[in-house]
This record gives structure tokens, sequence and C-alpha cells, in this order.
């Protein structure tokens, strides 16, 4: 498996689906086309205030997290020396180390390890260390440990709150060496692979089998399975192959005092004892390094259908959900929500005409089956019912591949036509379903008031926007904006978090807490529960030298 | 919903769904028909030894797990006083308790409380506890946990480990009265139930909805959901529905300390902090109590189809299973597998004829979907297939309900034949699926050459027999006899351990530890993740009164 140790923020974006080509427009089903319309053309009135590309490259540097976020003091940690860094030599060789500003040795770049790809944190850290082994880890954890010396491991770096940058000086544990498969067996569909594996790289593996990695995200051609796990990825398949926590059977981690957890199980089913590779998953590095994974993966879908269509409220939205649920039942794989704004912001991102004209929300539903001819006349029978109930205004079904691809990219561009502006805020939050869409709206209101965006060319906000999966509550509320501006962040926090907090939500649906939420996590959890969250952490890491200054 | 304080062996047996009509020889599908052959009718040589439903009901006394169990010592362990029982009294009120030997006032009928239903262990509790609500339930923890008084966390005590009775005089906290709905929202499919609540009356529930309870097995009629998620039960269809720790979405538990953890979380995705709740699943009452769960449940399939079928060698039994998840891909609920000697076992038992002749395996195939035509379609065309292929020899194809249920009879059906001779040794393991039935064989061998079976009519083992979710990797191996005997025990344990150690599978699949498996559970966990699970029992239990003598 090829393996990567830096990608650029521009090229990590582009690997996202939304590249595919955009201009062809989707030609409608041949069997609806009678009940659909033809959509619209969208005006695209702002692309003249879109940064272009070479003005990205240009952007100024990164402010460091230290400096933004003042109330975080490094801890009381060992400092790196040219002793410490000549040990790690010893252990893993000179090529697997990075380093920069310990000795006068300076070896390769080691910016890209201390930044995140959003450009939102910036980290101090001098070393990088990539094992290629989990014997190696286990000695750099227990010799970092024992000279409590700080560390952040990091997959693919793609995340979205900070996590997986150091703070200050911490370790950076680069994971892209260990990329290997290490198993795979074609009768139950259980696969063993390193942490450092990449998820697309990996997913490609598995379909030359006729599998499926039952995970899929817009950064999947840059993040690492290892990454997914700690983190606790979702994505955009939850709704048919459920959570980590249910298709991960087995973990293999090391602890920071150098002890190999080998809970490595390959079986579905295995009642003996604590399933502690559970704490490994979503726990974001803070107990242990997960080092390989076993998960269960399902057969490669034989057919795949997208439709894509327009809603004129999100009590339609609601509806519609309901009833693809009631009739796509088994083959329903996604049901996903995008709102007018973030369509119009792509369109302009994309140069490129909609795929139908303007409504308040659109949809894209995607079956996958065993069987193309039954999946499709299912979803074409559910259009016809809800375009007949008056669900559903216009939609249109994709013919083949190339606009099944294009479709996607009106729903997976969206983070990539929003990151064009310079900033970008992000929520990413489950709701309880009917209030779902409540919290786009609340916040444009606040928004306004503020006087930061709808007053004319001077706006500092550009875009408020709301997308995200459906068929998991969970929404992404997006604000876009020239630049990051405290007067923003005044009207966002902790208005957000009290929101969701009031409704039984919570503040971290799937990127997790990282740098970012790390104090807002009191919004979701309560005492008695952060109090065992932290017992755990003590139990597993009590020198606090794994990823210090995140999550709880 | 109904509470039900116990129920007898006897009864509890009868509410398998094999007391369904078992004379209905299923029909063959008109379509498949030409390519079948009717089966023969299977010989019903032994049933004069089978032992009347009235030679069971006069079985003697249950022998004390203490004294069956010599190596376990009673903990230091407060004892019950008059003074315990009265301010227990006066926390729940006197219909909450069942106190037989502290004080002079027995009322009500311990036994049952003490006694599981496969008559294998009794304990020599003295008290039942049975609170209504989870703030009772946390004031009579911590009074334990402050007078160190033991207890036993008891669901429909359905279990086949020991692990839901007392081993000497723990107080038996019964869950049957925390028995109620939360709440169920009919969009997302979220359903919040207390723990005592019945499996089969909660899916019953849901299917007045249009929804299902992920989780099937044979005791659904008196099982409970707390001790479901308990023992992380895995069942009939985890093969389509996954495990427990995908679909339970939040818990609710009380500490031995008092402390109530409410992490009754509702939503799919929620990514803030350690996944606390997933040490509860399966942690057999060890750290806590599980008071409610919340649940993401699917919506009930339209059409359910069942096939039925005979095979040569395990081999093709393989081949078929790839065949079927390949053909049947995301409609295929259950793929279970039978040996021939279990099917002549069901049918002295029922003293009916089988579906169809001899053949070494047979298998059952579930399909559940939206659409009946298009599932039938599938089913057929998978037959026709494998048939086609030489792969099955032999099938029939469901035509209505009565049908289906009458072909799972022969699959649910298992348990409760084998139950009739007195005694059964019950392995339930995870093994690699290429090496899934050879442990059969091997026992099969081993018992000969013992003199236990295959000598005579003075024989003490009735039956061998081999039968799981093959979809799950998961067999049962079951080993019929006229009484528990050191003899057979000798020549199955270690060595059913050590076989299966050996290839890396699991001592326990879905049925959990108790106290049966306790001390074997070294053969399919390493001395690290031991440690680690010690660790986290100290933890929330450093009394050690939670369910003591069990699990690890």
């Amino acid at each position: 498996m090829a393996s990567r140790s830096r990608i650029s923020p521009v090229l990590r974006a582009s690997i996202c689906r939304s590249s595919a080509p955009s201009s062809s427009t989707p030609i409608l089903s041949h069997a609806v086309a009678s009940h659909l319309r033809i959509g619209g053309i969208a005006t695209a009135t702002v692309s003249q205030r879109l940064l272009s590309t070479s003005a990205r490259l240009r952007a100024p540097e990164i402010s460091l997290t230290a400096d933004k976020y003042t109330d975080i003091k490094r801890g009381d940690f060992g400092t790196l020396t040219a002793e410490h860094v000549a040990h790690f030599k010893s252990l893993l060789g000179n090529e697997s180390a990075v380093i920069d500003g310990v000795t006068t040795d300076a070896s390769g770049d080691i910016a890209p390890f201390n930044e995140d790809w959003m450009r939102k944190y910036r980290g101090q850290s001098r070393l990088v260390l990539r094992p290629k082994t989990t014997e190696e880890l286990s000695q750099v954890l227990s010799y970092c440990n024992e000279h409590k010396l700080a560390v952040v491991p990091q997959g693919g770096n793609t995340g979205l709150v900070g996590g997986s940058v150091p703070v200050f000086d911490e370790i950076v544990i680069s994971m892209s060496r260990m990329n290997q498969v290490v198993s795979f067996d074609d009768v139950s569909g259980v696969l063993v692979v390193e942490a450092g594996a990449i998820l697309e790289v990996t997913d490609q593996y598995l379909a030359e089998r006729g599998y499926l990695f039952p995970l899929d995200l817009g950064a999947k051609g840059s993040c690492q399975i290892g990454g997914n796990v700690s983190t606790n990825a979702g994505g955009l398949r939850l709704l048919r192959y459920g959570s980590l926590h249910g298709s991960v059977l087995g973990v293999e981690a090391v602890l920071p005092d150098g002890r190999i957890v080998d809970d490595l199980c390959t079986l579905r089913k295995n009642n003996t004892g604590y399933d502690l590779k559970q704490l490994f998953i979503g726990a974001e590095g803070t107990i242990g390094v997960i080092t390989k994974i076993a998960i269960q993966c399902p057969q490669r879908p034989q057919a795949v259908n997208v439709a894509f269509f327009g809603l004129e409220s999100f009590e339609q939205v609601q509806r519609a959900f309901r009833e693809a649920k009631g009739q796509l039942g088994e083959i329903l794989s996604a049901f996903e929500l995008m709102d007018s704004e973030s369509q119009r912001m792509v369109s302009v991102a994309k140069g490129a005409n909609r795929p139908m004209e303007d409504y308040p929300f659109y949809c894209l539903i995607e079956t996958s089956g065993s069987n193309s001819e039954h999946d499709y006349e299912k979803l074409e029978k559910f259009l016809e019912d809800v375009m007949e109930k008056e669900i559903v205004v216009d939609g249109v079904v994709a013919q083949d591949q190339t606009q099944i691809t294009s479709l996607w990219g009106w729903r997976e561009g969206i983070a990539e036509a929003l990151g064009h502006w310079g900033a970008v805020y992000k929520y990413d939050v489950s709701i309880p379903l009917g209030e779902m869409y409540q919290l786009v709206e609340d916040v444009r209101v606040r928004m306004a008031e503020a006087g930061l965006v709808g007053t004319g060319d001077g706006d500092l906000v550009v875009g408020i926007v709301g997308y995200g999966h459906m068929g998991d509550s969970n929404l992404h509320l997006n604000i876009a904006a020239h630049k990051y501006d405290e007067k923003i962040e005044r009207v966002l926090e902790p208005f957000v978090y009290e929101w969701i907090s009031k409704r039984g939500g919570s503040i971290s649906a799937e990127h997790g807490l990282g740098v970012a939420k790390k104090k807002f996590i009191g919004y979701s959890r309560n005492e008695t529960v952060l109090g065992m969250m932290k017992d755990i952490k003590k139990l597993y890491d009590p020198n606090g030298i794994m990823n210090p200054y995140k999550y709880i």
C-alpha cells in the first residue's frame, strides 16, 4: 500500500470526490421524466468574490494555537534534548525521524506535522517519529512515559478540531509507515489492517476482492484508518453500515507505559470480559495509540443508485426521510441534506449550474444493493410516490457512474466550496431530527442582528449554511467568513453549544473534541460521566503524556 | 407492559418458538419444486428413551453451586441481618422484597431466584429486592456498598452460564418491576426502555409501530432487555442488525456507590469523550446495574422468507454461505447451521418427521426486506443457482407464516429437544469459519474413546450435536446426557477450551462467562488485557460487591 508522508492543504481538498467533472448536468431518468421538471439555472452573482487558489497559497502564517488559546498552559512535561533524539534515532533509525530545532541537524520539513489543513491550529513540535512496527512504538512510548515527554499521535491529519496537531512541543507520532494490510478473509469479510493505512487505498484493496470498507468520508484520500477509529468517524454511510463501535471487531494498541494491548479479535462474537477495545474507539489518542484494527467488511454492493431532489420545507424533508426508510429500507445507504445556501456556494465555487432550480432544501438519496433492477424499481417507485404526495417538488435520478459522481459532488463539494473564503467556522452536531435545521435559522438571525451579514459588500460573513447526514440526525453548521474574527466567535459561542444542550443534542457528532471543543464537553456530558472519563484517563495514562490539552 | 416475577423452567422452555405447530411439513415452492426432491422420513428409534414432562417435574433438587465449585470461597462480605432487611423495606416498601430465612416472616418463594432454568446452578440468597425506579436502586446499592453486602442483578434469569443466580448469599436485585417503555420516536426509530422489560413484549410494542427490536433469541418470551445488554446477547439476527455495541445508543446505569450514570443518549452520533456505556454492554452486572437503554430500532421488514436445505459436507455449507452473502446481500437476515444429529433429536422430541431426508448438514436461510416479490425472486434464484452448482442437494421454501414458523422450529427447537434428557453440556463458541465444525467431530471421537457413547443402551451420553449461527462463525456444541457426570466433564474440559484457544477462537461467543467460564477466560484473553479488565473492575467496584465469584 502507498505511504504518504504529507499532503498540502490544497492537494488534500482536491482528493474529495467533488473534484469529479461538475459540468455534466445529470439527465432525468427515462421512467420518471414525465413527472419531473428540469431545474432552472442558478445565478452566480458572487463568483467575483471567490478567492483564487493562488491567493490561497499566499495565505499568511497560521497563528500558534498556544497564542490563540491563552488559557492553555504547557504541562509539567520534560523538554526534548539532543540525548532524547539520539535515543529515538537508535531505536528507529535516522529515516524515521523529522527533527527541527533540537540539534543543528534539521532533517526534513516539520511544518506540515505542526499544522492542520483547515489552517486553524499550529503547534511547535520539534520532533516527528515514524515507527514501522508495534514493538518500535511500544519502545518509543515507554521511553516518553519514563521521561515525561508528551506525544500527539497523528494519522492523516485531516481532522477539524485540532486533535492531531501539537499545541506546544509534543512529539508527533506519525503512523504513516504502518500502513499494511495484515490479513483478509474473503469468506468472513474480516480485514486486519495497520493504523496508518489510508482509507481510500484500503477500500480499493477491498474493492478488488468484492468487499467494501464500512466507512466513507470526504477526506478518504488522506485520512488513515487508525485516525478514523480513534475519532470514531461517522461519515456518509453510517445509516447503512452502522458505527465503528459495531463494525470494529478488534484493536491492537500501545499504552503509554509501552504495554501492547492485543485485543485484535477477528470474530463477530466474543463475550469474554469487558469490551476494552471500545474505549480506544473515539478516544482521540488520549489513552494509547491504535496500531492495528480488525474490522467486519460487507460485500461491495453490485448496484448503486442515486437520486437528488428539491423540497419546499424542512417539514417535507422529514416526511421524505420517513418514506425513504419505509420504502427503501435495507437498500438505503445515504440520505443527505443540503440547504439552498450551501448549493449556491458550491455553484459559485464550481462555476457550474445546479442540477435543478432553487429550492429551500435538497436531498441526496443513495441506494446500495445486490440487484440493480430491483433497486432501481424501488427508487423510482419511491420518487413517484413522494412526488404524487407533493413531498418532493423536483427530482433527478443518476443514469450512470458519471452522473452519480456528479450528483455526489453537490454534497461532497460543500466543504471545499466554503474553504475558498479564507475562514470557516464548522459545527458538527447531533440534534433531534425535528429541530435539526432550526439551529441554522437561529444563527442567521443572530448574525444579521450583529451586523455581520446582510449589510453589504463589507460583510465579514460570506455564508451560513446547513447540511449533513439526515439519516443520522447529524447537522453540519458552517459559517464561511473572510477571516477568523472574534466578533463572529462571540456571536457563535457559547450560543450554539447552549442551544444544542437545551435540546439534548451532542456538540460533537462525528468530528470529536480535540482542542476546539474540550472546554465545551460539559454541554453534552454530566458531572458523573465526566468524572468517570477522567478516572479512565488517569488509569491508562497516569502521567498525562498522551495528546494533552485536548479531549476531556 | 406485563411484568413477570417468575417462570418455571418448564413454562420457560415452552415459550420458545419451537412450540409452534410441528406437524405441518413445509410445502415446496411452486417455482423451485421441479429442481428439488421431497425428503424422506426420519426414524425415531430412540423416542422411548425420552423423559416425559412429568418425570422432569420430579427432578431431584439441584445441588448447590457452592458445593459443586469447591474452589470458590465466600468473599469477605457482610451477612444479612434483620436490621438490613428493615432498612430495605423502609426504602422500597414491603411488596418489593422476597425474604426467606433472615427473619421469621418469610414472604414469597425465593427458590426460583436462586436457581437457573438449566438446573445447573443454585445459590443461597435469602433476600430478593425489586426496585421500581433508578433512584430506589441507587439507594439500595449505596447501602449495600456501605455495608459490604454482595448483590447479584437478575433479569429474566434465562442465562446459560450461571451469571444471574447467587453463588452464596448475595442479595438478588430483580429488575422485573422496571419494565416500562420510556419513549419511542417513530421518525428516528429510537426506543428508550427500562431494563426489566421483556424482549418479546418490547418487540411487540415496536411491531405495532412498524419497527423491530434489533435482537432476537429463543428466550425472548422471558429474557429482559437489561439482561440482554448486560450479557451482550447476540442471537439469531446479528448477521443483519449487528451487535448491541453498535445499536445501543445510550445506557443509564447505577454504580455500586449509588452514582447514577446518565449516558442515555438517543443520538446515533455522539463523539464527546470515551464511550463509557460500552463497558456496561457485556459486563454481566459486575460494575453496575443497567436501568435503562436507548436503542436504534430498524423498520420492521415487510417481507420475510425462509428456506431450509440439506447439504453433503461442511465444505458445501461454507460455499453456500458465501453464495448467500453475495446473492442475497442486504436481505440476508439469518444463516443457521444444524447437523444431522441435532435434527434427529428434534425429530424425536417433536415426534414428527423432518422437513427432508437425512443429510449430514442442514441450513436455514432467512431473508428480510421491504419488497416481498423482489426478495422471493432473489431467494429462488439463489436456490436454483446453488442446486445447479451442486452445493445444495435438497431444499424447501416456506410458503406462508405457518411454514416459516415450522421451519424455524427445527432450528429453535434444538435446545428444548436436548433439554429433555436430564443434562446438557453447552459450549457457545466462536471459531474461524473453516474449522468451525471440526470441534464437534473431535469431541465425538474423544467421547467414543472414553466409552461414554456408542457402546449401547447404557451410554451416559445421548447425543453430541453442533449447530449455530454460521453467519457469525458461532457454534453451539451441545452434549446431551442422562445426568451431569464428572466422567463427561473430564473428557470435555479443558480439551474444548484448549482446542478453541489454539485456533484463535472465543470460549464464549454470546452466552458470557458467568460462573461457568470464569476460570477459563485465560484461553481467550491475554495477561495484559486481563490486567486492564481487573483495573476497570477495581475502579468501579472497589469493594467487589457486584456479582462476585463470576466473570473475571
